[in-house]
C-alpha cells in the first residue's frame, strides 16, 4: 500500500515515517504536505514554553493525560532540547510517556533543534500539519521560552501558556525575558514552594496594569503543581475560555491566516536564495565579490544593490 | 559640520548618533554604512555567552579594563537582555563602565532585543562595523547563549568566549545546550563555588574526546573569578592565542569571507521579499489566496510555487 494511504488508513508507522520525511525535508516533502492539506486545519495548537527546570515537561504530560481522558487525541512535539521528550533525559518521564501512547492516544516526537539552520520553526509547523491531517485534535508543543526560532514556534500556536517557577526570578525577570508578552495564559508551577505565591500576585499585578482594548484577551495567572497533577483540570479550562474568547472575535481565524501568510513568505523567501544563488554563480564571480568587501572597496549594502539588478534583470 | 566628518574627526556624540541611526535603519543609513566601510575590518570580535547569570558582564567589564590598561580602544555590544549594561540591573557595574569609558578608551552600547525581529544580528553586526569604523580595535559583544539569532551573533564573532558557571549544570547540560560547539574558550566563572573545578575537569574531558582535524583549534578549559578579577589576563591571552592559531591558518579569512557572503546574501533576501510583497500587491488577490490555503483547497508549498512563477515573469 501506498504511504500516504496507509497513513490515512490510520497507521502510526506510517505517520511516523510521514514525520521523518516531512522533518528531513526528504524528496518529496512537499507532494506530501500538498496531499495532506486537505484534511488539516481541525487541530488546535497549544505552545507551552518557559525556562529550563520549569517544569514544562511534566506539565505536558498532565496535560496529555487530561485531553487523552476526555478522548481526545493529543500529538506532543517537544521543540525543548532540554525535554526529556528528546531523549536527553529523565528516564521516568519517558516510560510515562510510553504508557499513555500505548492507549494510542498520545503521540509524541521531538524535533532536533541543531542542524535545522532557519528551518526549525517551520519543520515544527510542518510536523504539526502532519499530526493534524492524521487526526490529533490537540497538538501541545514545547519550547524553551527564549530567542527568535522559539517565539516564531510559540507565534503559530493558537494558544499559549507560559510556565514559570518561583526560581525564575521576580515578576520582573519575567516581563524582562518577554515572556509575559506571549501568555495567553501563564502558570506559577511548583505552587508550593516558597515565593510561589508572591509571584503569582506579582504577574497579576503586572497584567491588570497593561492597558488593552476591550477585544484583547487578558492573560489569565494561575498556580499548578504539576509533579502532584494540582491544577491542570482549572488549567485546560482556562484555555478553553481563551480558545472560546479568540474564536468569538475572530482572532482566531485573523491569527491563523496571518500565519498562513508568514509561512508563504518564508517559502517564497528560501526559494529566491536557492534560485539567487545557483544563477549567480553562473553569471558573477561570488568570490572577487566577497574579497571586494573584506577589502573595504565597497559595502555588503551597495553589492546587493547590484547583484538584484543583475538577478532581476536575467530573466 | 557634517555627521560624517564629525564622526572621522573622532567626535564620541557623533559615534552614537550614527550607531543610532544604523541601528534604527532610518533613512540614509546604507549609505553611512557605504561611507565607513572602507574604514572598516581593523577590529577583532570577540563573543562573551553563557546562561544568565555566569557573569558574563562582570567578565566583559574585566576584559575591557585589562584590555583599555594594554592601550586598546574597546567597544562592547551587550545584545543580552539580562546584561546589566542594557541598563535593566546592577547600577554598580554600570557605575564602573561608566568610569572605565571616562577615559574614552572603553565605549559600551546595549542593543534593544525586542522589536528588532529578524533583524537583531545584522543590527548588531552593522553596530559593530561603525566602532570599528571608528578606531576601537577590539569589540566585546554579550550575548545570552541562546537561541539561533544569539548564535548567529556569535558566529559573526572572531574569536568566542563561552561562560557557565557550576549552576548551570554539568558538562552534559553545557554540551546539550550547544555551548561547547560555539566556545573557542571555555570559562568556568564563580571558580570558587563549589563544583566550579570538577565541573572544569569534566569539560576538558569532554572536549579531549572529541574528534577534530589537526588544522582545528581544541576548545581550551579555564576558571575564572571575574568578581576579583581573578583570571582576566589568563583568558586575554587564550584569546590571543586563539586568534594567533586561526590567523596562521587562514581561518580566520575564510570564516570572516563566510560572514561576508551570509551578510549579501541576507540582505537580498530581505530586499527580495520587500519588492516581492510590492509587486504581489498589484498584482493578485493575496487575501484570496490565503483562504484557498486556510480552506485546504491548495497548500503553501504549492501555492508558492505559483506565486513565484508570477514574480519572476513579471519582469
Amino acid at each position: 500500500m501506498e504511504l500516504i494511504e496507509r497513513f490515512f488508513s490510520g497507521d502510526i508507522r506510517a505517520l511516523s515515517r510521514v514525520i521523518t520525511l516531512v522533518e528531513n525535508r526528504a524528496d518529496g516533502f512537499r507532494e506530501i504536505l500538498g496531499q495532506l492539506s486537505p484534511k488539516t486545519g481541525k487541530a488546535v495548537k497549544i505552545g507551552i514554553t518557559g525556562p529550563p527546570g520549569a517544569g514544562k515537561s511534566t506539565l505536558v504530560y498532565c496535560l496529555a493525560s487530561l485531553l487523552s481522558s476526555k478522548g481526545q487525541k493529543t500529538g506532543i512535539i517537544a521543540v525543548d532540547p532540554s525535554s526529556p521528550f528528546t531523549g536527553g533525559a529523565l528516564l521516568g518521564d519517558r516510560v510515562r510517556m510510553g504508557e499513555l501512547s500505548g492507549a494510542n492516544q498520545v503521540f509524541f516526537r521531538s524535533m532536533a533543534s541543531r542542524g535545522a539552520t532557519g528551518g526549525l520553526s517551520s519543520a515544527t509547523d510542518n510536523v504539526s500539519a502532519v499530526l493534524d491531517a492524521f487526526g490529533y485534535q490537540t497538538i501541545l508543543i514545547e519550547t524553551v521560552g527564549v530567542g527568535q526560532v522559539e517565539l516564531d514556534i510559540i507565534d503559530n500556536c493558537d494558544s499559549v501558556v507560559v510556565v514559570v517557577v518561583p526560581e525564575s526570578g521576580d515578576a520582573v525577570q519575567t516581563m524582562k525575558a518577554g515572556l509575559l508578552e506571549v501568555a495567553d495564559v501563564l502558570v506559577v508551577n511548583k505552587a508550593d514552594r516558597q515565593g510561589a505565591d508572591s509571584l503569582a500576585q506579582e504577574l497579576k499585578h503586572a497584567i491588570s496594569l497593561k492597558k488593552i482594548s476591550e477585544e484583547s484577551w487578558r492573560t489569565k495567572v494561575m498556580t499548578t503543581q504539576a509533579d502532584k497533577s494540582i491544577g491542570i483540570e482549572q488549567l485546560y479550562e482556562l484555555i478553553q475560555e481563551h480558545l472560546g474568547f479568540i474564536k468569538a472575535n475572530h482572532q482566531f481565524d485573523n491569527h491563523r491566516r496571518e500565519q498562513i501568510k508568514k509561512k508563504i513568505l518564508a517559502i517564497l523567501s528560501h526559494r529566491f536564495r536557492r534560485e539567487f544563488l545557483e544563477r549567480l554563480a553562473d553569471r558573477v564571480d561570488f568570490e572577487k565579490i566577497i574579497d571586494d568587501v573584506y577589502r573595504g572597496k565597497t559595502d555588503p549594502y551597495r553589492i546587493s544593490d547590484r547583484l538584484y539588478e543583475t538577478f532581476t534583470h536575467s530573466q
